[in-house]
């Protein structure tokens, strides 16, 4: 048998692998590529945190290790935070903080599976969330959603096996876009309690549900100290991508489990970078709900322009958070379509392909529209592009 | 079966484990706590740098994502400075850019090993690499070493298994300051390329080397670029530990697996760091100097006062980097000692057995001392707390 290593059992990561398909392409000045490929705000914070920042670098605490579970102030502050969003009460000893979501989502699951153990992970997926269960020796079980890709409690269950350990679900969703409704968290809660597993939520895009008021009553739940993890990242909230700031929800005896990992992959996150999330949560929740407004202004425009895309056979199947999910009209799968849009559209986004299990059809049915870094204009010459692609649909009885 | 996740697979991390020990212990204030357990400098980077840090916060790309193994900019900086260090020609394409070195080490663990799979370390050993090998399901083979904390490539031979992945080896050495000579690093890397096996040497403390020159050849053997991993830090060197900034230095088909691992657990290094040790790799050559001499002033300050402490039985096994592995002659075993120092000597200094199997008796005597945060005064203060201790001694019979 050929000796396998842990990443050898995993995909290539797809964003720099898209990346690849821009290189020595040139775009015309009066048609620029239209990237919506990765969630990443490409603005800069905005200058009272810069100064901040700067300020920061002048304490030398600043420049050493901290605690491998994070600045004691800015789990606090995040508790804060937290207890004020959800209506609970959340203490500092329940927050971890980490090197940015994906080290939150890895850590969590070392701290809860074991080799050959089985994780539910709603089909479209976070590429990444993936190869970390492939990497970590744990088998992904695939959980299939519906039209609108929520996943349902009644098909969870018939997934669940002795060796599953773990629902991870996000929301509001990537790829998806989708927002997903209290009660469907709450069943899948419910779920996961009955059986003794754990729930994790990955709510990275929290800031910018469309939704007022506490998203889900899942902490007010009960036994929710034990099943229920919630995963955080400072990044979008603050345009911290490049600081590495992210977060955990969770009970502080799994919090015990994970400073393991934490010391051992990471000794602490950036100090920097949990300075400036400490200020932010300090002084920018107003700021905040502008970027919000602005996201969800792009948003609309998404919907407002989808009808031009309808028209040639387009669908909308999710939106919200960053993302929109398309399903495309082509007879051809994503995975050439997305290479393919580069030259022809001037358009870089990510195939289905990149979300979905090799042998589930649907990944070759659509395309995931990162729309945050385009504003309304921005959108509106996007769907133009796409609607003027005038390549062979595909029959009525392709698979949708 | 109980279950076992991963993090359950090994022990809580010493470093926080040991911080522990002083909480709620106060120390006169003419009789302060000598704090030698961590190596990690506790002054902040020189002025100049931090004003180069400051103006990086100025520009909109230090706040993105980069890329997974990290700046074009320092991958070519490192690679040109390891070129000059190294007499040898490595190109940037052979360097990644990691989170710090543990991250480095995770991430060439995961890339080359399986579960299951076997991997020679030296005892004692670095505690994060057992930590990490416990997580990935790896089997450590301890690797004995001689009184003067040296393996060999005869004891290593016998050792290799179908199984056996790699050799790890830290030089200079953490925890025991031994730096390696370039002859036992040859023959363990002669074993290794026989044995298809890949040659890993965790070189964090090599500014701080006492010796001129290379400090091995390996880079010019037969099959370097393949079975030869390197492993760095720019934490120490350029007092950036809270920035998190470390490097590998291997085949570019080998950094395409890491950049697996690292895009799933990282995203990327924090892009301040980059920017900070691509300063000082430009700038601080000659600073760099400075501090080598001042570390190995301190080295020497440990050689010189020595003889207080051989007086009272104890042995000197290993000096050099930052750290002293010192046997210590009473009659109780070092994870006694270690906690008993602090409210007693006013002392925090990591035992033996944070860096030896269980089943090894040697970790019982011993005791790792950090010294780069004292100076020669204060080496003088310690080893004299350490002289005065007035404990029971073990037989001439115990264990070595």
């Amino acid at each position: 048998m050929t000796h396998i290593s842990r990443t050898q059992s995993t995909f290539v990561p797809p964003v720099p692998e898209a990346k690849r398909w821009i290189d020595g392409v040139t775009f015309p000045p009066d048609r620029p590529l239209i990237n919506v490929s990765q969630a990443a705000p490409i603005d800069p914070p905005p200058a009272p945190l810069r100064r901040a920042m700067a300020e920061a670098l002048e304490r030398p605490e600043t420049h050493l290790y901290g605690p491998v579970l994070g600045l004691p102030a800015l789990r606090a502050a995040l508790a804060a935070h937290w207890s004020a969003h959800y209506d609970a009460h959340i203490t500092p000893d329940r927050i971890a903080i980490t090197a940015g979501c994906n080290q939150a989502f890895a850590a969590t699951m070392a701290a809860i599976c074991g080799i050959g153990d089985e994780v539910l992970l709603p089909v479209p997926w976070y590429f990444n969330h993936k190869m970390w269960l492939d990497m970590q020796g744990v088998t992904t079980v695939p959980l299939p959603t519906d039209d609108r890709l929520l996943p349902d409690a009644e098909t969870a269950h018939a997934l669940v096996t002795e060796r599953t350990r773990a629902i991870v679900l996000v929301s509001p969703n990537n790829p998806g876009g989708v927002e997903y409704p209290a009660e469907t968290l709450a069943a899948l809660y419910d779920l996961a309690h009955d059986r003794g597993l754990t729930l994790i939520v990955d709510e990275t895009y929290k800031d910018f549900d469309s939704r007022s008021g506490p998203p889900h009553d899942l902490l007010s739940r009960a036994g929710a100290t034990d099943t229920l993890v919630q995963l955080y990242s400072f990044s979008k909230a603050y345009r911290l991508t490049g600081h590495r700031v992210g977060a955990i929800v969770a009970a502080p005896a799994l919090l015990n489990e994970i400073e393991k990992f934490q010391d051992t992959v990471a000794i602490c996150a950036p100090q920097l970078g949990q300075r400036a999330a400490l200020w932010g949560l300090e002084n920018l929740s107003q700021w905040l709900a502008g970027e919000r407004d602005e996201i969800l202004d792009r948003r609309a425009a998404i919907a407002d322009n989808m009808p031009k895309l309808a028209a040639k056979g387009w669908r909308l199947k999710g939106l919200g958070a960053y993302f929109a999910y398309l399903e495309h009209p082509f007879a051809m799968p994503a995975d050439e379509l997305g290479p393919k849009l580069v030259p022809e559209a001037g358009v870089l986004a990510l195939p289905g392909t990149m979300f979905t299990p090799a042998t589930d059809p649907s990944g070759a049915r659509h395309l995931r529209i990162a729309y945050a870094n385009i504003d309304r204009a921005g959108v509106g010459r996007l769907f133009d592009r796409l609607a003027a692609l005038d390549w062979p649909l595909a029959g009525t009885d392709a698979p949708a």
